[in-house]
This record gives structure tokens, sequence and C-alpha cells, in this order.
């Protein structure tokens, strides 16, 4: 990972603590973190979640791969060592969000297990729930809605996860998402269910 | 400023409008952009316009020099190249907040005019709000709080803002405070005053 270049800089305690952020908000501040190949469904789950918890009164935000990629990582591409600098930044910017009492909901491919457990690190016991997307390459490379799949086969795309690139399914998620045989709305509930029950959702 | 290195990436609409966010937070979002020498007062402020928003029930988050380097950006060092990409990787977070409805209070010393406009041209009309901190050279010095002035003076510390790196003052800032007669309270109400002036804290 990153090695700390700044040296001279010392950590700054915030008057507003982190207990009255959330008390203000009405929940905790959490990331949820949603891995899985392209095209699986992490950004339609993610937004369908996010959806539904701004209707519960919920705040939260979703970070997802595209629109990360056009702003604040749009000078990374994707060889293994900017994949690794793209999920670090998304850490540490989910961090702040769930600092802040939001509940970020990231949907990056994330590949690499060891990418994925330095985010977990950089949270608190609890804060860092990772949803395994399941969807096999076959279900994904039928439904490649942007044809990626197609450009990968042919060669025109590089470093593919999946295709030329390997994915590291997690090990020890907190939640597995069956996306061969189940829809966004029921994939959806499964998450809330999942952050209902462990009190994610209240102070 | 960074050049986008990823193809094969399409902006996604998220589901929850940006206004539908601002009605849950009851006000707008908007970065607060505090700029100004080492030791001016940029944290202090940040932190009480913070803690008063927050009494006052307002979603805010304050984003500061050293925190941020020991987290997202603890890659960059002080080269003119690497201050600049600090500024836009913490311009994008803190339009990221922005858009989720909440107020991104950032304090970086952000040396550079053209960074800092940048940073502006990222968001929408009335978002960014620069707020130039006033301090000569003199009064900060004269603080000192960290002691990195005197570390500058002895040449322990190269790039010092000040010292032996420019810092371009604002030429347009939406707010120029005087700290170098005032005090932080007196201070922070002036800006908190610009906020409610403008509408930014009602939806």
């Amino acid at each position: 990972m990153a090695e700390q270049k700044a040296t001279n800089v010392t950590w700054h305690e915030h008057k507003v603590s982190k207990a009255e952020r959330l008390q203000l908000k009405g929940h905790k501040g959490a990331v949820v973190w949603f891995t899985g190949l392209s095209a699986c469904g992490k950004s339609t789950i993610a937004n369908a979640l996010d959806h539904k918890l701004h209707l519960a009164g919920k705040h939260s935000v979703v970070l997802d791969g595209d629109n990360i990629r056009m702003g604040l990582n749009k000078n990374l591409g994707f060889s293994a060592e900017d994949r690794a600098e793209n999920i670090r930044r998304i850490g540490e910017v989910s961090k702040l969000f769930a600092q802040s009492g939001t509940i970020a909901i990231t949907a990056f491919i994330s590949p690499y297990r060891a990418d994925r457990d330095a985010v977990r690190a950089l949270l608190g016991e609890g804060e860092f729930i990772e949803v395994y997307v399941n969807a096999s390459v076959e279900t994904c490379e039928a439904r490649d809605p942007k044809g990626l799949y197609k450009k990968a086969r042919a060669g025109e795309i590089k470093n593919f996860t999946g295709i030329s690139d390997p994915y590291e399914a997690p090990e020890k998620a907190e939640l597995v998402l069956d996306a061969n045989t189940k829809g966004i709305e029921e994939l959806t509930n499964e998450v809330l269910a999942y952050l209902e029950s462990k009190g994610v959702l209240k102070a």
C-alpha cells in the first residue's frame, strides 16, 4: 500500500465527535462494499439500496467505478498497481463518509483480496461490510450491457477482470448475494435486512 | 490537471437526485474552501464552523491538511506537482460531499491559484466558497504552534509556503477574513453569516 510521504503532519482531533455526528444522522456510518465481476449487478444493487435507504430517511452515498474514474481517480488505469491505488483512495474516501455518519455504498470490481482487506483494515469493527455479488463469468458475459466482454474477448480491452485478469472472490464476506439466480429487488432487500440486523440503521 | 486515463467508462446517473438529497439534509451542499498560510487559523476556524453548523443541525464535514495527508493523500509530498494532485483529489472529494448535500469544509494551505480555480471549476455556481484567511507571514510565524516556521527558517523543511515556496493570495475570494486582527469566534461568525446570506443553510 501507499507509503506515508509527508512528515511534519500530526493528526487533528475534530471538535465534533463521531458519536455526535451519528446522533445528528440518526444511524451509524458504515461502508457497504460491493465486489464482483463487471456486469454482475453491483452498481444497480448499490443504487437500489441507496434509494431505499434514502426513502427511509437514512444518509447514504454511492461511489461507483466509472464515476470515480472520471473524477478522483481519473489519473489511474487498470494495471495491478493502479487498481490497488484506485481501491486505496476509494477506501479512504468511504472512510471519510463513514466517519461523517454516512452509509457509503461502493460498487467497484475490486478484484484483489489484498486491496479489499486493506480497506477493511482502515475501518472499525463492523463498519466494513463486504458484499460479494456472486455471478459467474457466463452470467455476466450473457448480460454484457456495455459490450465490454465482447471487446475483451476480441483483445480490444486488456487486463479485463474474469477474462484476462484474475478475480479473487472474498473468503469471508459479510454477505454473499446469489446474482446468478436472484433479481435486484430480492438482493437489495437481503443487504437491507443485513444492515438492520446489525444495528447499522439506528444511532 | 490530471488526464483521463481510463477509457470504456460512462457516467452513471444516480437513482436519488441531488435535489432529493438536499431535501433530506434540509440545506444545500457546498464547499467552504479555506486557504492561507500555515498557522493562519484555517483548521481552527474550519472546526469551529463545523461545530456551529452541527449544533444548528446542519450536516458538515471537515477535511484538513494533515489528516488527509495521513490518509487519502499519504502518497503525496510537497513538490508543486504533488501539491497540485493533493488539491485536485481534495477538490473531487469535497465535490462528492457537496453532491451528497453535505457542507464540506476544507482547510488546506492550497497556495496555488490555478489549483484552487480548478476545484472551483468542478463545482456548480455558488457551491464553491473560497475563504481567504488573511494573516501575514509575521503573524503566522509569531504563532508557529508546531514549530514549522522555525524548522523552515533553519532549512530543515523545504518548499515551505511563505518562506521557500510561494503563496498566491486569492483575487476573487468569496470572503476575506482578517486574521491579523480578529479572533476565531468573530471570523467563524463572518463565515456563518455569509452562508446564511447566500441561502446555503436552507434546502
